[in-house]
């Protein structure tokens, strides 16, 4: 009796409800709008996106109602800049943050300044509410509340454990988790169902008013805490794959959760839900190395190819805008903004913004996307994109998917049209497309000449040419002797394919110069980085032979030790010669262990060689 | 009613209990033993041991039921060697464990030759368990089963989020909770709990056997995540000690629930309880740089001052031990190892030990310790214990309670029975003692001639005993000019306070000889320790004159530019000069900043001297 009264009642306001609803949803009212924002979610980490050994059915069935894009980025491959980018609709440059933030209290992060989202929606009559992870500064003028978030709930570092929602990094180890900037604790409460229980009551308060909510899951970033369901469910996937396969499930669950609560309150076609992930998956060693898939892309988080940022993007608002579409349009996480904008009917954006209305191709899936170009820059890294064409100075690999030449690669250039994986620089090919991109690059505001790759310096090699054999073991990853006498020295990084390195032992090299040749100088070059355990070279020690085989007597034995000036990232050890041979013997020493007060002291020195220079 | 009757059936349980174990105890069962070990507990970090801000009545009941150590020692002052040596009765070197383990997966620890407390009781027929903190290894051989216990549940690392009982370092972020071997989840759980749940179990379940369990207690090891019980009894306590307090109660409680339980099964008399803490508290930057308290010692983790090493210690076998007792006299943890063997009349230890049986001052609280030396070494410090003296070499203070001078302080000499603090170096003031206890330290088996340390080098200097101006702004962390002619040189160690140092900019110097001198040549001595952004000084300038104020003309310049050999820890620059003069002046120019290829390429590099030579 007291059941079947309480149902009829249910029944009865369910109805109401709905209805009174769905008059309102066709009156004046303005959409809610729910931005979902992932951390470090792969490119193709979803069901949806092709991952087979993934299961998201929510998040599946959200992109079947609406629109799931193939080609849309994200604005950095890092948390803290993305989420400015995303809050400001402007590049990382503009909205003055273009790295992580700090995790001390009271530092600052994305300036009072920059105009928000939340405050767009806010000027705009809406309540704003974020939830999840910040990342975006530690003083109250860079936290949620005074970005323009009437409520905020969740942390304000980079990441945080699940349970006890404490930020771990080199220390100190501190508890990160306020409710509108009040520290608040909820011991060993798992935060993804924190979160989402606050999501839920954020939308159940306020069901009756437009709200935007930026809801910023703190998942698949590390550490990987799926709940124990999840862990059963890919018990026999490998890890890391398996436990962010399940912290991936864990956050399809509980997006699961917040789409039945709008169905439940009848608010789901009054709300525009948009979900992106923040940057590539992570490569980093607390990732355990990775975890994450880019699918046919290369790069991960911190990185500018493909796999660094162009990321699973969905937009759904049923009844309003078109289902089940697939778009293969370009578009960026900076273009939410204008879009939001138009599709809310919201006043004009007063601030100056990088992004682009692109509500009409998503109402009309079949029209271009009006953005035809866009630039990245994330450290040394930057890129150009226009049409299909991305070049890409200073690329990194964060997915080690191939190798990278430093000097060939330093500008990459990729027909995305044809090769989506930019595993072929196009560069040398097109030098006419590297220019056209390159000048681009200096024409925006935040391209400067000194970002373009120099040209490797070039040296005159009496052996170039010739041939050269090593005579003592060579360290097996910096073993290529042929470049030692390319005629070509090496950008200042050991790491750049263009070095012979060795550690704590001495090399030995034998140069056939084919015929017999009048030779003046004899030099090795070597690289000073110290930080790295590298030393210049300590002595070179050279002797000739006409026959390849007798190199003799202690009497030739030329010798040359080492005067170094440190202020200089290379340096040159050269013996002056005046002598006809055919064959020289180098035989190059290292300075044996770091030195005393080295924090490697005592343990093996690396020293690192680019060019034997025969003048 | 009800009420009263289970009154009436406890009161008869407890009769009959009490009864029955009174008469057990005195039968031939041999005690039961817990060693309660808890982590970074500071020397007065309790109630009973002084701290008048601490609540920890458990514990200080345990004290009143036992004997409460005053001068009771760990063999080492970090984790893994003082655990280590707890368990083997051993010197950290002789355990073959000096340091703090590894955490990959796999590495080695204590060697599975050792013999442990486990491997002794187990040989002497009794169940044995583990409990809480392991980090004596993370291979099979030297894990908890593989050491003697048949029980174990806890952590293998060095420490863990008591929510997640992940482990958090650089990474990778590693779960990090194992029963016996297997890795268990026990999501959200707070593991304080989850440990005194286990213990209580322990004790429960083995009852009705003689049983030794090594409870690790891993607090309040940072990161201080207290109960919120005992945070809001803090809450008005300064932040890390409220914090540190808090979870020094969260410890408490948790003892006094074992306690509880051991009285609940009649067996506490037949009980042996150790309680003792590891090393000193931290104050590492993951414990927010302290938090613990070492009361009138110096020193704390990592040093082996007082502080690092004299720590809370409690024995409490009811109706069997002495009680209320307070004992001055000088203990070892290393020394429980044949103490318990005695107590608990078990067979003779067949490993050669380091530690003595303390069964008999314990019983007679009037006798003296047949302790009277002790050595400790841990990294670059030792020390030499014998009677109050005690002798340290290369001393640390992570308590920053006073300067040292490497120098001076090189060997530290103090009278425990006059400063406990050993604040006061009496080194000099007892040379022949410090001959004693540094021939007492090279007699023993890890007592080398190169942990002695060596004089600082001496110079002869013309400018020794004359005046020596700054003309140019000093850094003040390093300003002391005077060093630069007192004839000595450092050690190679900027903060030995040894060195003038300078950040980016130049220096310069006029010296005063007081008379007019005949000058053959003048050096400078400076740093290479490029892993701390210290190099060579570049350049150095000298000028003369004989008033002091007109350093006239650049031809009167004599300039020399470094060749620096930085396979040194100290390189010397030196200009010949042929003059006679009474002031000199001498600019010292660094390089600047630091060269590129440089961890810090772009940022002012630092240069130190601690000598202008003037010969």
């Amino acid at each position: 009796m007291h059941f079947i009264s309480n149902s009829l009642k249910n029944y009865f306001s369910v109805i109401l409800v709905l209805t009174g609803m769905h008059l309102f949803a066709q009156s004046s009212k303005k959409p809610n709008v729910i931005v979902i924002y992932t951390d470090d979610q792969g490119a193709i980490d979803l069901g949806s996106y092709g991952a087979n050994d993934i299961y998201s059915p929510n998040i599946d069935q959200l992109a079947q109602e609406g629109t799931r894009f193939t080609q849309a980025y994200v604005a950095a491959p890092v948390c803290a800049p993305s989420r400015a980018a995303l809050l400001t609709g402007r590049y990382p440059q503009n909205a003055e943050l273009t790295g992580n933030t700090s995790a001390e209290p009271g530092s600052s992060g994305l300036p009072a300044e920059q105009y928000t989202l939340a405050e767009l929606f806010k000027d705009n009559g809406y309540k704003t509410g974020h939830i999840g992870k910040w990342h975006l500064g530690m003083n109250e003028a860079s936290s949620p509340n005074g970005q323009g978030f009437d409520y905020s709930f969740g942390h304000l570092r980079g990441c945080i454990d699940n349970y006890s929602h404490f930020f771990y990094w080199e220390g100190p180890n501190t508890h990160d988790l306020y409710e509108n900037g009040k520290e608040v604790f909820y011991d060993g409460q798992y935060f993804p169902d924190l979160a989402s229980d606050k999501a839920i009551n954020y939308v159940e308060e306020h069901k009756d008013e437009p709200f935007f909510m930026y809801y910023a899951i703190n998942m698949p970033h590390y550490p990987y805490q799926p709940t124990q369901k999840w862990r059963d469910y890919y018990k026999n996937m490998e890890k890391p794959r398996g436990d962010y396969a399940a912290f991936i499930s864990t956050i399809d669950e509980r997006i699961g959760f917040l789409i039945d609560k709008l169905d439940d309150l009848g608010i789901r076609e009054n709300t525009i839900i948009i979900y992106q992930s923040d940057n590539g998956y992570s490569t980093e060693t607390r990732a355990f190395g990775g975890g994450g898939n880019a699918g046919p892309y290369r790069g991960a988080k911190s990185s500018l190819f493909e796999g660094g940022i162009r990321l699973p993007t969905i937009i759904s608002w049923k009844n309003h805008l078109p289902e089940n579409i697939v778009n293969d349009e370009f578009l960026m996480n900076i273009d939410w903004m204008p879009t939001l904008a138009k599709l809310c009917k919201l006043d004009k954006i007063e601030t100056e913004i990088d992004g682009i209305d692109m509500s009409g191709m998503i109402k009309h899936p079949n029209t271009a996307s009006k953005r035809t170009s866009a630039f990245w820059k994330y450290g040394k890294q930057w890129v150009v994109r226009k049409d299909n064409w991305k070049l890409i100075g200073f690329p990194k690999d964060t997915s080690h998917k191939g190798e990278l030449n430093l000097e060939e690669d330093a500008l990459f250039l990729s027909d995305l049209s044809q090769d989506v994986s930019e595993m072929t620089n196009l560069a040398s090919k097109y030098p006419e497309k590297v220019k056209e991109l390159t000048q681009e690059f200096l024409k925006w505001k935040h391209g400067h000449e000194e970002d373009i790759p120099k040209k490797i310096e070039k040296v005159s090699n009496l052996a170039a040419g010739s041939t050269i054999k090593a005579t003592s073991a060579l360290n097996p990853s910096y073993n290529n002797a042929d470049l030692l006498i390319d005629g070509k020295l090496g950008y200042t990084d050991y790491a750049s394919g263009q070095w012979v390195g060795q550690e704590g032992k001495n090399l030995e090299f034998i140069i056939n110069l084919n015929t017999e040749k009048a030779i003046k100088s004899i030099s090795v070059n070597s690289l000073i980085n110290s930080g790295n355990w590298i030393f210049p070279v300590n002595a070179m020690e050279i002797s000739f032979s006409d026959d390849g085989k007798t190199f003799n007597s202690s009497k030739d034995i030329k010798r040359v030790e080492n005067k170094a000036k440190t202020e200089n990232s290379t340096e040159r050890l050269t013996i002056n010669v005046d002598k006809k041979s055919r064959f020289i013997k180098v035989k190059v020493e290292g300075i044996g262990n770091c030195p005393k007060g080295h924090p490697g002291a005592g343990f093996p020195a690396w020293f690192f060689i680019d060019e034997i220079i025969v003048e």
